[in-house]
């Protein structure tokens, strides 16, 4: 049991971890903080959090549990706003969808607190935004990505582990290395690629005619290029490295099949063809039985 | 009313086609026809077709509407098989996802009888296919495209067009020529980006572990690349030159963006996320709009 937690950005992610720990009766107060009076006020309204805080150190005074779920952009000023009055014991933790830039800012920020620090990442979410979106059950049989740092203390990594736990989450470790090269290629190309396409076809001169015919797959396809430009745009830049080794591999990789396209060269397709059909239907078929056993 | 309809491949395009026809009382006999006797015995069982032609000649004497729903690489050998035995009056249709080439291959197998052949798209389809996925209502309230010749007569389209309308479809007229620009741009492009990622992930080391991390927006954009290989390899150089177009526009857009992410260019970036995000959100509010007045 926390026995103070506080929210920076109680929204989908922060609004849902929130809900989710109260449920699960493993935290006794929670403190939003954020830009949006007009959020924290929802927030609270909602019984998402249960006081308001609009000085930094005034709320994480007396926290034990610190969640840091505001744009990845914003995570070095908070950590930069907190870091003086963050005391021993207390642990800062993260809901980033990147995780090198975050730890870097860390350091930055938190100098020798840094070991206070353990960053995370929920694979969870919704096409809705802010704590209206927010559910209790979010996370409930999702994975969440924790990426200690060397400086972490065991016990601390386990409480913030726990805490996911509670509200219903499986854990998964990787470096924060590890982790921004694996979400570059699953997810972050994708969307960069959505994004692609469909500024793309909305840039010709006859897009009004184009999207009349597009169908389910044209819709299932770009679902992802309906996301938030502003996040997707700091994903972009704070997973650079990662991002580029991704586009350039997809680079290669279309490039070779347009020559196969012009070419003619009907085996040498299929066979790409076949084998990505082969890879997403043993992917689904593993994720469905996951899904049948949870259920 | 139609006397006898002959179809051409009794899977999921052309068994939903033969039920949706019966099902408006459109089709006194209705005939079926494929390389597979083990489909045309189900397609029989399953009450989709009266009964099973294994010779052009027979199936065609007497029919008053054929239509083509097999793989669209055999489209020129069944009409060429069909072009002596197709009597005046009758009319020969078909619901290949492609046009130019199809009308090229008609207009070698059907000679001075290509006015008699009225080419479409039905623009329908599920994950399921064979005999067994056809539905009685697959059209209802889809879109299909009618690709008239210069040589056809008014009331032959007019009649492909009326059986379309008999199962619940909506009639859209393009030329070939646009049709395939159009399709290339909103349907075969995402197929072939989305088979590419899929197997560019496929063939790296550690696919296993990218695998697992993948979730909803991964599951969604690659849902199409688990279409079949064989079906996409032959769209994909049947509709070349026009696929060829919109693959070389989307490298240059995702060359584009490469150099933005490269050069840390936010704003570049956000502007076109933005954009598409706009172009996506107005696209998914007029389908639903349409849907909402559909139902």
């Amino acid at each position: 049991m926390f026995k103070k937690v506080v929210i920076f950005g109680v929204g989908l992610i922060g609004g849902s971890f929130a809900l989710a720990l109260r449920h699960a009766g493993q935290a006794a107060h929670i403190v939003g903080v954020g830009r949006s009076a007009e959020s924290l006020a929802r927030a609270r309204e909602l019984g998402i959090i249960d006081s308001v805080a609009t000085d930094a150190a005034a709320a994480v005074d007396g926290a034990d549990l610190i969640m840091l779920a505001a744009p990845v952009a914003q995570t070095e000023a908070i950590l930069a706003a907190i870091a003086a009055h963050l005391a021993p014991g207390a642990i800062v933790t993260d809901a980033g969808s990147t995780k090198s830039d975050v730890v870097a800012a860390a350091r930055r920020a938190l100098g020798d607190k840094i070991a206070q620090f353990v960053p995370g990442h929920p694979i969870a979410g919704r096409e809705k935004h802010g704590p209206e979106a927010a559910l209790a059950d979010l996370y409930a049989g999702k994975k969440v990505v924790i990426t200690a740092l060397p400086e972490n203390g065991a016990g601390d990594v386990e409480r913030v582990a726990a805490a996911w736990q509670a509200c219903g989450a499986i854990i998964h470790r990787l470096s924060p290395q590890e982790h921004d090269a694996v979400f570059a290629s699953v997810s972050h190309l994708p969307h960069v690629l959505a994004f692609a396409l469909v500024d793309d076809i909305a840039g010709k001169p006859h897009a009004a005619t184009l999207f009349q015919y597009a169908a389910s797959g044209f819709r299932d396809f770009t679902r992802i290029a309906g996301s938030s430009p502003e996040m997707w745009r700091d994903i972009s830049l704070a997973n650079r490295d990662a991002l580029l080794t991704e586009v350039d591999a997809y680079l290669a990789q279309l490039g070779a099949m347009r020559q196969m396209i012009a070419a003619g060269d009907g085996a040498a397709l299929e066979k790409i063809y076949a084998s990505a059909q082969h890879a997403r239907l043993q992917w689904a078929a593993a994720i469905e039985a996951v899904e049948r056993k949870e259920t």
